[in-house]
């Protein structure tokens, strides 16, 4: 049961000039399920991503990366669902290669022009004869209408399509952004943590666009956690048509580009944290706030800690301000100098610990009252600097065990 | 239930000439259980220990780390178990000081000649009160021949009581150790992880000891991890009564040290598997070779990764053999320039992975009969140096978030 977390109306998703989406049912995992999502992008689209950092990282991103900083433009983007193509060689890179030759022979474009995207089970064959198969399902089915039915398309074991979409004035000019995000599990950020892909009409030149796509993964995929598991597929891209009409942006300090920048970055934000909502077995959303200390790293550092405990997480599954857990993840979140007489922990607006301990203010019933929401907002004071960071992390219930001792079978 | 571990029999573990232990029941945290120790010493005895790096390191642990750095020799340890007097504050060192000086006065000694230690729960006031009230009665209990009982009375969330002894001859004299540990969470590695108490009437000088306590704890408990968190109140310490008769050893040459070393280490690597096979909610003992590995750390990097990856423990759980999540966690393990093309994964005998996907000659089956069984080796080779670190750990099952979401309550 998702916290808190809707699934999307398909009449709030708004089409972004330039963009269409076309799904199929390729039976890759299951018979008739929606696990295939081809995007069309009309020319001139510019696009930038960032990709996981694990060194087992799947084949589609590696075929991604290197397609994605070659010469042509990229026309079009696969999905797939049901299998991640990931540890499987050089199979999986001849894979992820013909099904973009596939696709490119359909679109009448190179196959350097397609980035190949995969989620679901690891060390997998990919079925790629079915998904070639299913490509003209998918390639006949293109509309800029079908963000619903491709948020749908992208899901593994998330238990809510993830979809939002904003309209900011932009030189005069409505654009229009629409996101989608999928991910429930192995999610733990340094790199984008699952997929998503966010799409404008406005438009940015190529260079300010992969500044910002940088930028707004750090400040929302990057700051969230589920289980600390880094997974091998995760991506995030950003795609910028320029069909908005208005003239190209190619300078940060353009007026109405700040603007942009708030919207693309709050739609970013709000599918980062509809990924925790929906965590495998999640009943709490959780935010840890991490303030005055020396660096926002170290800030990080005692928020992640706190993030992947699992003692931290199950007592919160469980209500009970078993508040001592959080002092320990701090205590040995790696900040080697840290006084913790100095550390203020708050749950909610309550005081908790003060003077490396138990506040003399603090009365269990107050713990227990804001442990017993399902929203729950945690603050560490550490009390030595000016650098603070923020993320969102979910409880870690009987659920999410039976989710993935059960994934597979 | 604990994986293929017994509890000791009585009569199995010897005592130790110059150790004497006595139990009491002081209802630290529920009536009627034993919950207090006294382990008395007697004179010139060499003691040395390693503790927790958590910065919340408890009370108890600060004022046993300046009482073993001061000039007066360590007459006694007294242990509670059901409040870990951590996240306490100066409440808490004041609590610790008193304990220790109640002590000193029934032993007729000084307070700084007392090591304190507690386990439990943090951040609640311990009850110091019934601990000094009660320690007249373990007093009277002093024994050499209360080791099972002694075993007992520091478990918390321990269902089986841990110890082991053993013989060995050193200067032609037979020489005894007897160890004990508790510990089910809160385990990972990086300061003893638990609660150990290791003595032997072998006589050793205070300097080899204290080199001794270190190389054992990182053969051992620092090889251990249960959920990855660092314990407030971890203590490894090792004492030399030196009352076995034979002349002292102070030099690590000494034709019969290895010998001696090589038993004590034994006995602390039993005990620290106890802790995983008694692991909270375990139901597989999982060992972790990596071998070929370009250094002993980086080695140790993929072993935890594997170890904490919540869905790797949930595979293991469920006897699934979704071994794709452990070349995962091998591939965000932080081995920056690993080529994962020469990674080679087996589990058992069996070898799973290769060339960076799933080996031609992997069977289901075969992944599947291993995962079946209780006691499971995984072994990666890295096949990029000469170094390799073994590690252990155990799955992450349902009663994990049973026992961690109901302990306080």
């Amino acid at each position: 049961m998702p916290v808190d977390l809707s699934p999307p109306l398909k009449e709030e998703l708004l089409p972004v000039h330039g963009v269409s989406l076309g799904i199929a049912k390729a039976g890759i995992k299951r018979p008739d399920r929606r696990d295939l999502l081809v995007i069309q992008l009309e020319e001139h689209a510019q696009i930038a991503g960032v990709f996981t950092q694990n060194r087992f990282c799947a084949a589609p991103v590696a075929v991604a990366k290197a397609h994605l900083s070659g010469p042509l433009p990229i026309r079009a983007l696969v999905i797939n669902t049901g299998n991640a193509n990931a540890g499987t060689g050089q199979d999986g890179l001849d894979h992820a290669e013909a099904t973009c030759a596939a696709l490119a022979k359909l679109l009448d474009c190179q196959p350097q022009q397609i980035l190949p995207f995969s989620t679901g089970v690891i060390m997998e064959p990919l079925p790629v004869d079915r998904i070639i198969e299913h490509l003209p399902v998918a390639v006949a089915d293109l509309s800029p209408d079908n963000w619903f039915a491709a948020a749908h398309a992208i899901m593994t074991t998330d238990t809510v399509a993830k979809s939002v979409s904003r309209q900011v004035v932009v030189d005069g000019v409505a654009v229009t952004i629409t996101g989608m995000a999928k991910g429930s599990g192995m999610i733990h950020p340094n790199m984008a943590t699952m997929l998503g892909f966010i799409a404008t009409d406005a438009n940015i030149s190529q260079i300010l666009l992969r500044s910002l796509v940088k930028m707004v993964a750090d400040c929302s995929f990057n700051c969230i956690t589920v289980d600390g598991d880094t997974s091998t597929n995760d991506a995030l891209i950003l795609i910028a048509t320029g069909q908005a009409g208005h003239a190209p942006i190619s300078d940060a300090d353009h007026p109405d580009f700040g603007r942009l920048r708030t919207v693309i970055m709050e739609i970013a934000v709000l599918l980062a944290q509809m990924i925790v909502r929906d965590g495998e077995g999640a009943t709490k959303f959780i935010t840890i706030k991490v303030e005055k200390g020396r660096t926002r790293e170290e800030c990080n550092k005692a928020a992640f800690a706190i993030a992947h405990s699992p003692l931290v997480k199950t007592a919160f599954f469980a209500s009970d301000p078993n508040l001592g857990r959080i002092l320990a993840a701090i205590g040995y979140a790696g900040i080697d100098d840290l006084d913790v007489a100095h550390v203020h922990l708050y749950l909610g607006d309550v005081l908790v610990a003060e003077n490396g301990g138990r506040a003399t203010s603090y009365r269990e019933e107050d713990g227990q009252r804001i442990m017993r929401s399902s929203e729950i907002t945690m603050r560490v004071v550490l009390n030595r600097g000016e650098a603070a960071a923020t993320i969102w992390t979910c409880d870690l219930s009987y659920d999410y065990v039976k989710i993935n001792a059960e994934y597979r079978s």
